[in-house]
């Protein structure tokens, strides 16, 4: 342990077993940074719970196959995200102990279940929204955080979103997720009082331009208290939901 | 008058005045597409009650008085729009018979008020988005609609929005005018049965981009039945629903 | 029947089987904003002529199954729309009673004709938006209106146009669908007096940035009475086109 | 109060004074809604500490006196964001009792201080962000947050950011304010375990584009636990951070 | 024939066989625009010496198959452009008399070789631009110029440019095709003292998004006499190109 | 001059006053490529009829006026272009002899009239085009083109368009203006046999976004022999339609 | 300083004047990163010749004056840029050792000429160009290269730029200014054989949108060894074009 | 050989064999440019290493062989870029002496390994950025550079890059290849005192738009010294960083 090593070099010093030349050599060379940054990584990882997360496109199956076996030794809740099939079955030949979120495409390493705390509500739109919530959901769920899921209720029939108002001014985050115009994040910004973190999706067609649209629309709120992850980025509001959730008291928030 | 002059060729035909030849060079010369458009043109101006609309904005002072002054005679309920006051005062010069509306930026020559007919729900989002509703509504009213006005009430705070409802749902026609995230177009759209008008408007800052945000919201809208004019577009948009509105029976949108 | 419900509950209390804390209880749990919205879904339902359309991209096969299996019985002329024939296959494994539009990509179930009023045109540039006019054509008349098609009667050469002149001048509401540069809606919104709903379409290439460039010309129409949907929206325009037409009189549109 | 007229209704019915019919026909025009909203608008004021926020852009100074004269009454730490010197002169024609944030430009109508809880880093990058900065900071403290300011910390210099470090780690939640490329929030959101609210700014000039530039980098930020609100929107930044820092324990962030 | 219709008519009335009521009506009914568009067709037609241009993108085959069919008699130097190869050969299908110019992807339906005149430079930047100048160099020689193609010349080695620089001085009209950042046009547009032509491609990656880059360069060129058509658009260019080309005397250009 | 210089090298040489070698060294050092630039810009200026164009924006007037002073020595119908009229009154200062079109915003130095030959059409669809249609027939007329303009004609009203037709047929190359949706470029281009240019403005509003719009319209045109010129490019417009006008025989086209 | 403080500490600790456990905290509490940035910064400072840069925009007069009392003493050739004249006559309150580059718009202060080095070639396509070539000119005079200048010699009369060919080939590096089209960054990155550092200018208008197509068509350069800073920032050129220069041998490049 | 072409001419000059016509005459037909730039091209080529680099993208395989063919001989160290396998085998078709860097899609035909000299870094945010690293890194080695790889040091976890960051300081130009935000390059424009040549990569999603995102973070770094190339434009870096590099003398970069 570092700070050990600087202790020693400190005593030698002290003993007089080095001198203060050999001392500064010796501190130059200390990797400070890496003892520090170390420090914030693993008050990370105590926190939310895991520590490290593959994001898995534009990476070879090869490249895949060494990191988890590089990871996957005393290390639980790993995340692989926007892993296709083919992605899991990478995994599991380097290990059994996994699991597939099909519709999120999440491989969880070596899961490890935490005890769900809080309350966080994922709401999609529609339909085809649902993947990118899934990936927040499964996201928070992995990291300990209560979910509920408040699916197809997108603001073209709001007599759906008012049939579970109350249940979700029981959440104490929000990720709200919609593509095409995306204003469900304002609406659902305009009903509660907690944070609300928008998703916009890629789900849309012509003027929705890939998922800019929603973004824009969310982006421009005239509700307060929203802020917006990139497009389809449901494990980035998931990560950001549960570090607000778990802010709170362990668990009146059932 | 074209079909005067048309029949008096005939006549001079029939009565052997001239010959055929001479008929067919002088229908050659006609202006067949003239009469013809002058004829859509007169349909048009029956339809809608009223003739012509000045664009301001590009044009000098001078080149407005040309046209008001060509435009004045025997033609009522001219609209010259986006007129600021010093264009109203411009036009005064030439006809006292003109009024004002300052909020629309709207001046109405030779003002002959209409019976109003059916209705129109003109609903704005926020406070600064009322110039362009008041250019919506004016328009509307000018050309013989009766114009019921909604005003701030923004999805940011549904609840005005619904005290309202029941009012909106005896409208014919909605233009829904909005700003920063534009997403009441997508609302009311999912709330009334009558066809939706957006107005996307330049209110907003940063990424609303000049009113691009609102505008993509509302094409996107996943609310059937919503469609858009330009940005601002305030007259557009009261021009298009008093065509609508106009289509229903003369009055039982009370 | 929810209305059937609540007044069981108030007959309830009004025979003295229930106190009034119950009823209050009990109307707290009712779904009074469910039976609002329905209330405005049934008038929708009842003015449109259908209840429930089903957007297909992004579903999968088999949420679809289950969408048509739960809508299905006592529902006529639902529609699902952007239906490629693999999806028509999978409807009719649940029903037998279904039509396929294939260049519309429409899925009709439970169709029951509704006899068409009124006069709706829709208008094609070139041949490659055929398809979308359709998907605009179709939806109109399963709404129950009389539709025009005039196809291929682009701007490029204006005599085929000018040959369709009178039977356009006929309708209440023109569909004026155009890719590429997208001008022929301003050029009908200068000739026609109805409403008129451009759809741009994402046919072109290079500057056409999938149909943004067509989609930008009908915004910026120099004619007034022109409004827009989202680019390759037949559906959108064909459902707002079905809303106006059936504003008018059930049948002087012939 | 509406509950009681509820159940003085119900109980009109239970004494046999009025009808089912009777009973029904007065429930179909209760405002439950509003009941219902109402509800949530107070508990959105009871949570944050205000009750308004009167945005001043697009508003005439008349308008804002008259909102101002109908709010002023019985509430407090009223905001007027965006507000430029002459619209605190015209507030304070309504009332002596508010004071004025140039830099943050926002008016505070009828202070009364809340004590702070918790810990919200406010961090911007350059000099010319403190602005936007300022909007946030001051939000977040009428809202009743303790606030630290780290200012000109910029990538460019990244010994500069790494000499606050420490205290960044003591924050519950950081707002990153940063204009040109936007690096900062990345960097941050690399650091520290808390979450982050990037407020891009329109700082820059070419190829910022007014701060899209800015608005992409955060949104795209490979750091975890990032979102991001429009830009120059300090308001929503400091407000979503008071909702996130009120949710932690009373004070432990000190 | 129209024309001797309308002499009809107006015999008719002259020899007092129909009256003048009749003759207005079936004036009315008369396709005036047709005869003149027709008119302007063959005008059209005689100058640049075909009739009909088949965009073949969208089109099935059934469609194309059919078109060609309905134009095929009587008709020479018909073509088709954007035609894969399975075109050609669907086109062959109906007529044995068509040639196929791959590179270009044009298929040319009853070819009649026109004399050549004139004298028009096609120049491309890089060999992937080929594609594009070939459509532009086959569209212009079967209208019949001369047609020079000058390739692989880019800006990135003048020298390259400059070896054929006194070829280039000789043709009426240029063509430049180029991709990437398309400064080719302003480095021709310098030199050469006829209409420059500019056709941006879509070739290159990454800032090029798709041609956007080089079309910009075009459309902004310092060099006067440069004028741009639509990224890929090689008939329109070598179209436009024969218009100008064949203005000049029949053949001083060699 | 450069030929001259170039002849006493070789006749040095011939004459043996010179060896080869220094022949060798003191061509190295000629500016080859001037005289032969030199001799491109005269056979430019000669056929074009002007020697040079001082565009002004971002020259300071010193600069302008040096530029003017440089110039102004024989040579003649020397351009200033968008010169406000305080760079007109700087110019002055320099020569007397010129003129100043305010409209246009051109200055011309040294003018001089030169015969008009052919015809161009310059064509606006609306007042607020007028400028930039002005800038480019005015540096028609300069370079000594007959020009004949129609003002006003946008396809909002096409009988306005169709009542210039005629006239329209008569030119060699159509110069068409237009701000907003720029759909009068592809309706003329529809028409007449010319080619065309387009020359999109900036008028307009909202979605037009500066020009944006219109010239997309214009780079998508459905009709052939339509090319496109940079947003508000008059003079560019003008020059090209002067090279290809002057392409014509001296004068048939009046 | 630091590193004599660090081994104070250690001379302490191996003096037995403070424990290990003290020379821990102290170390703790030294800013090891600051020693470590500070080195760095004097490293670049040495080899670059100065200190600091005042970016000026955004920053008020007052917090100018406050940077400038700040940073004055004992540095030299600080370097204010985008310094309008009042923010100079600022500057000069605090300290009359300041020179005033108005074209530049740069002020030095403490300025004290280095020799300079090298052969830095700076290039501009127009006259409206040469503010942003002196804001790369002058900040690399300052930072002590030898910087040669070529001014309007843009590709629309490429004989201009020949002309001054020999002297390009000389550079160690060409920064390249050019607005409009910004074609010359290409055309010189084909020509010499040194690096090119191309900056887009805001120069131009309509399609140029502010400098993005000339930003894109310098990134797309087909020409290798070109890369490209922000729009209008002659600033950053000059100073990568010194860090360049000034690697090569002290002054082989008159 | 061109300069004793031009010799001859001059001696036949002298010893009277042609006239001062003739030799004028022969003077102008002579490629004096093509001597003159092919003494540019052997300058690059000595300089830089190569004479050649083939595009791969957009040529066929045919001409892809047929260059190679044309170039192979006499030559070394020909780069073909971009080169799918399919293309590597087609050269080797051609010639056995090649080599293929499979990562970097980089051809090296007749390979002679230069010494390499200097110190080039070569920096990659993340795993999916490696491809685009090794274009890079590749091309500088093949050029003769001393490279160092230095890959996954993204900002999200900084004492990644803070372990390396000695070795960073030992480079004479750092290449920095980061998708999604692309903040890498402004952090390390910000340690490191050597230029800084940004790659922006088309890694990331949704807002990334493709490397827009990046693109436009690294050029409104905020750090000095930091220039951009194309998205994913490894070559283009490498190319340049060597260029940079070889400036300096010959070795002391270790």
């Amino acid at each position: 342990m570092d700070l050990e090593h600087l202790k020693k070099i400190l005593e030698s010093l002290r003993n007089g077993r080095i001198t203060v030349e050999t001392a500064m050599d010796r501190l130059k060379g200390l990797p400070f940074e890496d003892i520090d940054f170390a420090k914030i990584d693993s008050h990370r990882s105590i926190r939310t719970g895991f520590s490290e997360v593959i994001y898995c496109p534009g990476k070879t199956l090869d490249q895949i196959r060494k990191i988890v076996e590089r990871s996957v030794q005393n290390r639980h809740n790993i995340l692989a995200t926007r892993a296709e099939r083919e992605i899991f079955e990478t995994i599991r030949e380097v290990t059994d102990d996994c699991e597939y979120h099909e519709t999120a495409r999440i491989v969880v390493i070596n899961p490890r279940p935490l005890p769900p705390v809080g309350n966080i509500a994922v709401v999609c739109a529609g339909t085809a929204d649902i993947p990118v919530g899934e990936e927040a959901a499964v996201t928070a769920e992995i990291l300990g955080n209560r979910v509920r899921r408040f699916y197809d209720v997108g603001v073209a029939g709001l007599h759906r979103l008012f049939s579970v108002r109350e249940e979700l001014f029981k959440a104490r985050v929000a990720v709200v997720v919609a593509g095409m115009e995306g204003a469900l994040a304002s609406v659902i910004g305009g009903l509660v009082s907690c944070p609300v973190i928008g998703v916009p999706t890629s789900v849309g067609y012509g003027a929705s331009f890939g998922g800019l649209a929603a973004m824009l629309t969310m982006l421009n709120s005239c509700a307060s208290g929203v802020s917006v992850v990139n497009i389809d980025n449901g494990f980035g509001a998931g990560y950001q939901a549960s570090l607000i959730n778990r802010m709170g008291p362990p668990d009146p928030g059932a």
